[in-house]
């Protein structure tokens, strides 16, 4: 950031006192701007033996699947989030079940949020963000052309806590992907 | 916010083409402004039949005792988050152990992880943001003295699953409090 959003001044760089990192502080109005990690929530939706993609319409990752996630915005529960996001981008109804894995990207300052989800009815379609979307049986899964890190590892993480039928919370930290995906 | 940070023009509130719900934005450099969630880690020590927690040096409630936490920075996990905060607040050295409550705040835009922590030594002392810091077996604990609902839910929670031995991944929706706590 280079000018305070509150008084239009230019910010500078400085320690502010009883803190122990640099942060943008307006020298004018005295404001100090704190800058922290974002939380992506979305879900995983099952229906009898499949789990619902999603294409993206949209960059990063144009064209490859996904589970329905985006930005938790405020005054919403990451619940509450996690089921918007799955009407947004896939049009489908889900009853969220529990929440199924954190993820730490620590070089982005992103956390996600992915719960198990339980499609209620057939009745969905193609959000705005998304070209298509479909169940997949687990033998079908595209995992060549799965977005982005966190949903591989939510994916395959589901299937293999499938065989006990115990799903309990799964935390990984996602380290930077070496080709951009 | 009222000026962009980027350039220091007045923004405006309007939504974005693709969006629905209206964000501050830029009518000279066209940059939208989200603001999202803050997260909030920290932990809850454990040594032997006992938990620490921190008398609060600064408002909000002052005097208050609460559990080590506070908000997660850039270019960390959560884990991490919540070992810092632990150091910086009690001077504690913790082995956290396991994600254990997630507290949504809507109507302030927060979310709580609290991580069940084993207390490695007994060398604690209280950093700049707490008056003192000391152990508490469960008949000690200061109910009417506790900071936070979240802090409060997650005490009482511990102590009704250490009856079982059992900890799962508690959730909870905490309400606004009435009498401004």
């Amino acid at each position: 950031m280079k000018f305070c959003s509150e008084c239009g001044t230019p910010v500078a760089q400085l320690v502010p006192a009883g803190d122990n990192r640099a942060r943008d502080v307006c020298p004018a109005c005295a404001t100090i701007f704190y800058s922290n990690p974002k939380m992506v929530v979305g879900c995983l939706p099952e229906w009898e033996d499949k789990v619902l993609l999603c294409r993206r319409a949209i960059e990063p990752q144009y064209g490859k699947w996904t589970l329905p996630a985006g930005f938790m915005e405020n005054h919403e529960t990451t619940e509450q989030g996690a089921v918007r996001e799955t009407q947004e981008e896939a049009g489908a109804n889900v009853q969220p079940l529990h929440l199924y894995t954190l993820c730490n990207l620590p070089h982005i300052s992103q956390v996600y949020l992915m719960f198990r989800a339980r499609l209620l009815d057939l009745n969905f379609s193609a959000g705005e963000e998304s070209l298509e979307v479909r169940l997949f049986a687990e033998d079908e899964i595209p995992w060549d052309q799965i977005a982005f890190l966190t949903i591989e590892y939510t994916l395959r993480q589901y299937f293999a806590d499938r065989r006990t039928g115990e799903f309990p919370l799964r935390v990984a930290d996602i380290p930077r992907r070496n080709h951009g995906k």
